[in-house]
């Protein structure tokens, strides 16, 4: 098996290290920091740095990039794609990008499989990368059911990545859960933080302060990607939010301690019951 | 030492497991349910069930009850604590409480000062207590600076239960604070689990789910008395961060990257200086 990552960051990093633990891979990778793909080479993370010609003969290439990135880097080298090369990207987002990179793939004759892999930190690069990032968390694949044998190959590796669920969806469905399951908790995230009071926060907080908070260490420059290309969705989840915080806050202001604790008696119930 | 507990829930509780593995005290608890007096006694957490005489000669009194119930069952006892005898709350708010017990303390003669122990869980009850619960977070003080001597036991007893600061607050900053750093978090996780979403994570979240809806396994009828007690700050608190929520959607529908993406900064950069 021969495995081609492009961007050895936090994903591309991690899915580099938890595939060398998992036995015979042969990994090669691009990335735009030399000293990057040496440290890789000398931690034994990779084999070597990728030349274009590795494109051609990979079982897998993994787009680790931004979505732009990731569109620019097909597009330029769609002609190297080998016939039996199934390309793939990591990206956050799907309804953006998957009809592009299946425009490109169908023209250039090669197979691409959408996918997410649903693990993160708030840290980012090769050196936050972790082998173990990936133990137990949902890999989505993204598909149009056509490709059995490729979408074959992408699940035997996220087992051996550590995954520990496998998920399909369209990229509609893809964008509009993880519009709530990850997206509106980042922008939640950053607005809480954003309060005055945020500044004076230490000596006063302790578990719920730190859990809605930490995602607010932020890559801003993925994150405004993100969001902007699932606008919809996204800007949906954050006004049913708001609508559920305005019902809270007038319940709280009126002293309406009967509807309030029903009110929550729901939410705990929802958490409880769905996890 | 002598130490005497009303209420052996989660807080209770913790306070007496820490303190008794800290060393030599004779801990007394008071619980409406008779089971976990059995339990806590068998399992060496107190020494034994309270008579109303442990009022009398205890160093200090935990008042580990809501709110109400704890109002409630200080002026039924008030004539029953010594001289010397120290009386502390627990409770997540200040402004509301502590007037009306230093009151019935400066009415009865005896010394109460207000505290409140900055660690908690999702789950609730003496069989979710922890002698660690405390390692290392906050015990806030609330004391108008009169009694020194009776500050100093609680500290040494804070610092025998792992905490790892001390912090002293008017009943107002505690609960502007508290509503920030504790109540936010709590209705804000409510509020994202209410999302029809809810119910389809499965398969589709991660880290950042987890941990922004973790404390929606509320305990509805405490946290009903703790928001309305503090509606004033809660709900300034709420309208800040609806009010960058609202920025963050009109950015994110507006397309407008630069401006996102130098919010986005501005989180980022508040969440890493200040924690």
């Amino acid at each position: 098996m021969k495995v081609t990552i492009i961007g050895l960051g936090l994903i591309g990093g991690s899915i580099a290290r938890s595939l060398k633990r998992s036995g015979d891979v042969c990994i090669t990778a691009v990335d735009n920091n030399e000293q990057v793909l040496l440290d890789a080479v000398s931690l034994g993370v990779i084999d070597r740095k990728a030349s274009v010609y590795d494109l051609e003969d990979s079982d897998v290439v993994y787009l680790c990039l931004y979505p732009d990135a990731a569109l620019e880097f097909t597009e330029k080298n769609k002609n190297r794609f080998g016939k039996n090369t199934v390309l793939t990207d990591v990206c956050g987002i799907k309804t953006y990008i998957y009809p592009k990179l299946k425009a490109i793939a169908d023209e250039a004759g090669f197979t691409y499989i959408g996918s997410h892999p649903m693990a993160g930190k708030e840290q980012s690069g090769f050196s936050a990368s972790d082998a173990s990032l990936f133990y137990g968390a949902s890999y989505i694949i993204v598909d149009n059911g056509e490709n059995n044998e490729a979408v074959g190959i992408l699940k035997e590796l996220a087992l051996r990545m550590g995954f520990g669920k496998i998920v399909f969806a369209t990229s509609d469905e893809h964008d509009k859960a993880i519009a709530y399951t990850s997206q509106l908790p980042h922008v939640l995230a950053c607005a809480y933080v954003l309060s005055p009071m945020c500044s004076k926060h230490d000596g006063f907080s302790a578990g719920s302060y730190r859990d809605v908070s930490r995602v607010a260490d932020i890559n801003a420059k993925l994150w405004t990607e993100l969001f902007i290309s699932n606008k919809e969705s996204l800007t949906d989840e954050i006004d049913t939010l708001i609508k559920n915080m305005e019902a809270f806050k007038s319940l709280i202001k009126e002293g309406n301690a009967e509807e309030l604790k029903a009110v929550l008696q729901n939410a705990g119930d929802n958490k409880r019951k769905y996890g």
